[in-house]
């Protein structure tokens, strides 16, 4: 597994479009406490509520990595960055990123990065090293957030969901499968880049054997119903083993992402069909709730959409970025009790 | 994709054991005339019904490629195989396997490789390269042979179909996912060797835009039944947008291979998986045979076993080494006729 220390400063190099700064966005919401401060370029008037700092004060305030928070189109990374991203590595600092491109293979990077002892880490590039899933049975609960589509929020519901449960007490992870969620989490596979025969092996490996009373929220990725992405979604599900599956779902989204030929499928289906597969490695596997993006929607609306979800699939349903997870987390802990 | 070129020469090492030897007897039962010869070590007495020949007789005879027809445990190369291979790209030939380790990974064979203009093939190496799958809808006909389990008949199914349609004169193609197959039709992709993320598209570019009356007779991989492989099988499905699918069972087994707390699935809810998944891609997908080892019966038996398997599934059945595939050939070209 991937383990990146924290503290982080996040680099937003020349990118001022928000819509390419998830990742820092992610961070800042999720790991406040983790984040020290934000590197523009100048010129660059995009900001993620960090405090403007240099390489230098960076390192006097603690930070251990320099997190590549922006991407540009193309995924590559740009000259202008280096300089910066050589000052980090020269200054003791850690880099990390999830580009198309690896910054291992910039030469200087590489070479200062050996000379002064530093790693870099590029989470998106191919991972070897994971076993074949075995479907055996691991002690410890895990709860899979799955979804319709891809960007539904099945990061935002898994993470929302560990914090209602870290708020109760109860003992659990947040196990990241994706690039900002192993930032937000300091550690994990970003699975769509593991060769297609060990996915569910290492979905496996992210979410171990673990107490009887502990959780494991983990983040899903892709949909069976996205015809590009079904491979890893399944793998996923499988090498979880979840005992509560979250269906998670952008209320009218009628087409998958990019598809326009292929429909978002019903809730109920989708439930059906993640299901039916996960029954595979985990025969008590239960739908626990449906989270929703009811950003389209008045709050009124909201509401009277989401009694007719609870309604229709039984099970309690969501917006967590506007009513939280309380009622998703009840129903979870009532309903998949430890063995 | 890869292409390797033939006549080819096949290298049986020192290892002497039948069963480890199964890319070998793959390659001769299915092109016999891409083949000739075998090169074993001294004293190992397996054979695959080809002349042994030296490296200079099978350049001699034609040949293009020394195949590495074996696995040893491990999937290592054997120091004592290195006079052979290092002879053969001496001599012109390019080197092709399928082990874990990389042939391309010792020093002494790349420089060879290099310096004589050769290729190596490692088919089982990660591949990156190919397209997210995009879904889209491609010109031509394709049927995938799918499986209860891993090991069940699939290569042996498509390859029995694909020679059934030729006798008929029906245009095809076996499309090769797997390493005996890809040296059978000396060209494909490892679906398993795939970044996960790319699974469905490398199976829509194994297979691509062809005539509207040619039919591409695809290999199956993995099961989506077998804890460790399912997603494989699932993004092959998709990308594969199957017309037609051939189940695959070997009569009485009873468990997933290695994995005696997984049983095998019913053809029913097998055919009914895997149906439903393909309907994402291919609305129109049907099932059009089941295709089973029988080896366990007599042939008594296996034709009772058939005659019940094709009343409770509504569609032929067969076992391919014993009855061939001209009932699965006539369904498929009534049922799966071109738009």
């Amino acid at each position: 597994l991937i383990e990146i220390k924290a503290p982080y400063v996040l680099f937003l190099g020349d990118v001022p479009d928000v819509s390419f700064a998830k990742t820092a966005f992610g961070i800042v919401e999720w790991r406040p406490e983790h984040c020290c401060g934000q590197i523009r370029l100048p010129g660059n008037n995009l900001r993620v509520d960090l405090p403007d700092v240099t390489v230098e004060e960076a390192v006097a305030k603690g930070a251990r990595t320099l997190i590549i928070g922006v991407a540009n189109v193309g995924g590559y990374i740009a000259p202008q960055w280096l300089p910066v991203l050589k000052a980090a590595l020269a200054a003791g600092l850690d880099l990390a990123a999830g580009l198309h491109n690896k910054l291992s293979d910039v030469p200087e990077l590489a070479a200062l990065a050996k000379q002064h002892g530093r790693l870099i880490h590029d989470i998106r590039q191919p991972r070897t090293g994971f076993p074949v899933g075995t479907g055996l049975k691991r002690s410890g609960k895990r709860v899979l957030a799955v979804g319709t589509d891809c960007a539904v929020g099945k990061k935002y519901a898994a993470l929302a969901l560990a914090k209602e449960l870290s708020n109760r007490g109860v003992p659990n992870d947040f196990r990241a499968t994706g690039q900002t969620g192993i930032f937000i989490a300091g550690q994990g596979v970003a699975v769509d880049a593991v060769i297609s025969d060990f996915i569910a092996g290492a979905a496996e490996t992210i979410s171990p054997a673990n107490d009887p009373n502990h959780w494991d929220v983990i983040e899903g990725q892709g949909s069976l119903f996205h015809p590009g992405y079904a491979g890893v979604a399944l793998g996923l599900l499988h090498g979880s083993q979840p005992d509560g599956l979250v269906l998670c779902h952008e209320v009218g989204r009628k087409t998958i992402e990019g598809k326009p030929t292929f429909p978002v499928p019903s809730l109920e289906l989708c439930a059906e069909m993640n299901l039916a597969s996960a029954r595979l490695t985990n025969h008590n596997v239960k739908l626990v709730g449906v989270s929703l993006n009811t950003s389209s929607l008045s709050e009124d609306e909201a509401r009277a959409y989401m009694a007719d979800v609870e309604k229709r699939m039984g099970v309690p349903a969501t917006d967590p970025i506007r009513f939280g997870m309380q009622n998703i987390a009840d129903y979870l802990l009532a309903e998949c009790a430890a063995d």
